[in-house]
């Protein structure tokens, strides 16, 4: 048996970000000479005695693969810009299977180019429109798209479906579905009165925080507007983790879940969440009140003499200038105003605030730079610059999921719950972040499952089904990304 | 230089539970041929240089000792009966300093063989009146018996003697001192409803928790009684920390620290609390209602036929067995009984307790073993089998003081802030706990400062003076055991 050359498969990655780095540390791990801890333990189906993996990693800029292949067995870097079909078409003709964790508006052109070159792709983003319409072309090529195969799109499913599907077999029906997901720092990184911290720029997560929002709860559809939504977050303690001072925001459209889980017509509850610590909605939402958030350009901002943060926050508390003596302008100062101006109805919320708004150097005497020209752009500046993860602090995903089931018969109502608890690791002095991982692994198994051709469907899939999310989950726990599974 | 002999000082520590390892290796790490990454940051005095420190660990039974000192350099395992006097004084007879890590029972002894052979002494342990009487003896034998010097006591009183005497050589009157300290699980380890564990037996934790406790708020003596302390837990969330949800117990007398600080006379308010997470209290103040931790001898627990865990809670709730269905005493069962009870106010506390008393398996039909007598000692049992860490959890310890300091001429109050934060660590498979840790090294860095004769007073010392805590807390911090300082 020793004498049998290992087959070799291939992997292309796009895009060299920090996701990247894990899906191609677990590839390679695959059916190389040293394989490592995890897959000691488990064996995945005959890929790992036959095969062994190679990565290109590939990135607009050679550096970033470069970095990302560095220290990594069997990988390798190239530069590609994906807008270059010759060379794009070039790269993923020599590969098996290609992972996109691109921006999505490059899927549809990294797709088309797959089902050309009849090459399996995944990726961690959602399915939209774009994507949609390379279903029936993927399809009659033979070629599967794996869509949504990261954390939240990705393990979300397939905890969900998971859950769904057990109760079903067992005759029972979902009465309640809830769902709460955060990528937040550990609670020891959570050391400002915000309570969070940005691993990149924070604009994305501000807006989001300001989508509207629609769930249905007891039977009752209910909305929340966009502006309403900071306020909307709502206390929350997981009865497995009472430690985690914890609230939730309601996330988007929970209702489009009912249907894509089957469950729309038997669920009176359906309701997706966002995880933060508690504070911050109430936090953020006064922020938005004060005016911290507003887009529109601000004319002293456009001055060549450039102002001061604290000039800054006069203006938006409506301080004239005058009125305060000019070496101090203090927590209780911002909070009494803060409060006279109506913009926070609890006083612990104004003091929150104000800590916020210190903490963030707001008061501070220094320039604010020419590249600002909103109150927008003013504080994600002070955001990243003093809300960023310092060199040992690390992040961590929280997913839990609560079904209720009932059954016919008298049988009790049960509750499950399923919760995913990952911190970000440090080794050798490198961080791998917890986002990173359980973005990076999902996307990389989904690529041995089509490389091992255990996932047959062709066109557009999402891990919902039992073909994927079942052999995942698996090799997930194998990996060490343990799901905790409690039931009452 | 080169060819000049480095020194040999010599440590013995006595007692090797899991306090002792982290003192051993930091001090044989101390002028060693392969210096640690913390040492070529920061040079102890001129004893990096010059010293070379051996350790000698001495435990009862030899192969606790062996166990401590595997893979360290210049740590040597020895029996030792403290009782054997001869043998005592031969190892003490060795050394340049000890390290008591004994019961405090033992000290006595152990400080007596110390002042006789005049070597200098450090222990983790509370002063108390045997030790006390050993003051004068000490003084006159040109001896340092070195006390207090672990975390609490010990790293909590460096803190808050750091940040009274900063507020009083600025010619400032602390207004209030307030200290927190607790080693609890890290988040993610307390994941139970009690959102507690245990590191070794439950049944001094649990009594730790009905003693009464005295503090001084807002000029008020205010006194709790030992049955009352776990009902007067109260929600704490630090500024600094939010994410952790916090709760807060009386310690003890806290009004004995206004003379040991030298307080007394200027704060009105003195409060040393125990940090818990949210709902212990109030679940153990239930506990203590249902009869939990009674210690009479039950009738059934005699028995030679073994009762079963269900047996006894049913009795504990009053159910006879006949009324209820064989198979199933629930949740549900278990919260309606305590609130028909009238043993909890708050429905949200029953459902908690209801949780822990099944996460605890009090349903279970196993039979309770020989060794339970009273019900003190079966909820010990269970406290012990359910709620021990597991191999990868990590415990954590966390210190806070806040001082408030009035000024004269109209200088603005100040609140100071210092905060500790340790969570254990593994490393090669092997956990150190944040307890052994931050009490361990305050041990180790006493010996140290004898050794370099950095303490020059004689006598019973705790680490209150400026001698000891200024370059202890600086070898801490350079040991990246870090204190987080803050100020409004």
């Amino acid at each position: 048996m020793e004498s049998d050359p290992k087959k070799k498969a291939s992997v292309l990655i796009l895009g060299a970000g920090r996701v990247c780095r894990p899906a191609a540390e677990f590839l390679t791990s695959i059916g190389g000479d040293s394989p490592q801890e995890w897959l000691k333990s488990f064996r995945i189906g005959d890929l790992e005695e036959q095969t062994c993996v190679q990565v290109i990693v590939a990135s607009l800029f050679l550096k970033d693969a470069e970095e990302i292949v560095e220290g990594i067995p069997n990988a390798t870097a190239v530069q590609l810009d994906v807008m270059n079909q010759e060379n794009l078409y070039n790269y993923i003709s020599q590969v098996d299977v290609v992972i996109s964790l691109l921006p999505p508006s490059c899927h549809s052109i990294v797709g088309g180019a797959c089902i050309q070159l009849k090459k399996h792709l995944v990726t961690a983003s959602y399915v939209d429109d774009s994507t949609s319409k390379l279903n029936e072309l993927a399809k009659s090529s033979g070629v599967t798209i794996l869509c949504e195969m990261g954390l939240d799109p990705g393990i979300d499913h397939m905890m969900a479906m998971k859950m769904i599907n057990h109760a079903h077999v067992q005759g029972g029906r979902i009465k309640s579905f809830i769902s709460y997901c955060g990528g937040i720092p550990s609670p020891e990184a959570a050391n400002n009165p915000l309570a969070y911290k940005f691993s990149w720029s924070p604009a994305g997560a501000i807006q989001a925080g300001r989508n509207p929002a629609t769930y249905r709860y007891q039977g009752e559809v209910v909305h929340v507007d966009g502006e309403n939504l900071y306020d909307s977050a709502k206390r929350l303690r997981l009865a497995d983790f009472p430690a985690f001072a914890l609230e939730c925001l309601p996330n988007r459209d929970s209702l489009i879940y009912g249907d894509l889980y089957g469950i729309e017509n038997e669920a009176s509850t359906i309701f997706r969440g966002t995880l933060r610590y508690e504070g911050f909605g109430s936090i953020m939402g006064s922020f938005a009140r004060i005016g911290f958030f507003s887009t529109e350009v601000i004319p002293i901002l456009e001055n060549q003499k450039r102002p001061t943060y604290r000039t800054f926050l006069l203006s938006l508390l409506k301080i004239r200038e005058g009125n305060l003596d000019e070496s101090a302008i203090g927590e209780n100062d911002i909070m009494e105003s803060i409060v006279s101006l109506g913009l926070c109805k609890e006083t612990e919320t104004a003091v929150k605030t104000a800590k916020t708004i210190v903490y963030l150097g707001f008061h501070e005497e220094s320039e604010i730079p020419k590249s600002c020209r909103s109150a927008f752009d003013v504080t994600c500046l002070r955001m990243e610059e003093k809300l960023a993860y310092s060199g040992i602090e690390q992040d961590m995903v929280l997913l839990h999921h609560e079904v209720e089931v009932d059954f016919p018969n008298g049988r009790p109502t049960e509750n499950h719950r399923a919760t995913l608890l990952e911190c970000g690791r440090t080794k050798n002095g490198k961080t791998t972040t917890a986002m990173a991982l359980t973005v990076g692994i999902p996307a990389a198994i989904g690529a041995l499952l089509l490389l091992q051709k255990k996932i047959q469907t062709k066109g557009i899939l999402r891990p919902i089904d039992p073909e994927i999310y079942m052999p995942a989950l698996d090799i997930l726990e194998a990996y060490g990304i343990k799901l905790l599974e409690k039931m009452d």
